[in-house]
């Protein structure tokens, strides 16, 4: 998700007590950030935030982090937050750092409405290409589950494909999530948009030990 | 798929020189059948037969067996050959016997419009279930493939599912067949009508070493 540039936008990530801007610093002792072991729950690309925001606080039992690449995006979702949530972070990276960041303390990846990368010579950066679910196997802590949605159908069958040959098992997919008997559904502001215009969502979940 | 009931079915597949009424006499040994060692490609539920007729007449290097399990519906198949296809054949039986008359001879399986069996129930009929699987697992001649089609997007959801927890990798995708990079498509009677409603046509393909 790209916005207009804004100048304030690294201030107000700096100026955050939600925003972790040395994250490198905590590589592999992330519960000495939440002063706890909880489960470490993260998402990569979170856009404005509204996913992990409704799931730190409905869940205050885990941790969450939450990365996105561009400042002004992450800046929106720094402002949304307007009471205490003890148990979320955000740090301003690419995916690409991600094993810089993490190591073996993950338990759980969200990745929601990522970018398609529709071009066939763009594959490599799609977050479910294999160059990244190698860079995932480093931050896990032992078992790998990794959830998506994504509108994008070319995208879905594209991971399907991608975390199966990985060694991934893929369990409780649904190709229209608003209609399928998942209960607990925070969603993402793409995702709000677009299921109010028809489209369907598609979810799963990929599990590797 | 049910049709009224034919009193002649019966008596039109058995006198068809395209059925095999002793299907049980050939296991292990359906080269014999063609005379050859060509590859055997088989359909579960061939329906009024489409698919397996056009695979056939246009794959001669193949051979293909089509399993169905109503009298019926296998008759339209029958009445609807008009040339001569040495390397085609119908057997009229249920698929929970299928290893009773396949052993380590068959290389692929097409699994085209099956029933979806949408009470959580009848799972167990699902022709993709563990249950299936399992008795598949004794008629591949080494390496599994299984080819599937489907209109219904719980029955793909389940699908996916249990071929991905019994080891199957999948590949080549798609949740929207008539838009997707798939060359040859040879349609069903189904699928022509449901791709003219604009009904959205999901196709897989799972391996298994």
């Amino acid at each position: 998700m790209r916005l207009r540039n804004n100048k304030d936008a690294k201030g107000i990530i700096t100026a955050s007590e939600y925003v972790i801007n040395n994250p490198k610093d905590y590589k592999g002792k992330w519960n000495t950030v939440f002063n706890n072991n909880n489960k470490l729950y993260i998402e990569i690309g979170c856009g404005k935030g509204d996913f992990i925001i409704a799931n730190a606080i409905n869940h205050p039992e885990n941790n969450y982090i939450a990365i996105e690449k561009y400042d002004t995006v992450l800046m929106y979702a720094v402002k949304k937050i307007d009471k205490n949530i003890p148990n979320l972070r955000f740090i301003r990276m690419d995916a690409l750092e991600i094993n810089e960041v993490f190591d073996k303390e993950v338990d759980l990846i969200y990745l929601n409405f990522s970018d398609p990368w529709p071009k066939e010579r763009h594959a490599k950066r799609r977050l479910t290409h294999e160059r990244f679910l190698k860079l995932y196997d480093d931050i896990f802590k032992s078992n790998k589950t990794i959830f998506m949605k994504t509108d994008n159908i070319h995208l879905f069958e594209f991971s399907i494909e991608s975390l199966s040959d990985y060694g991934y098992k893929l369990k409780n997919i649904s190709l229209d999530l608003i209609n399928s008997d998942i209960k607990e559904n925070f969603m993402t502001e793409y995702e709000k948009k677009f299921s109010e215009m028809g489209t369907r969502i598609n979810r799963l979940e990929a599990y590797k030990d």
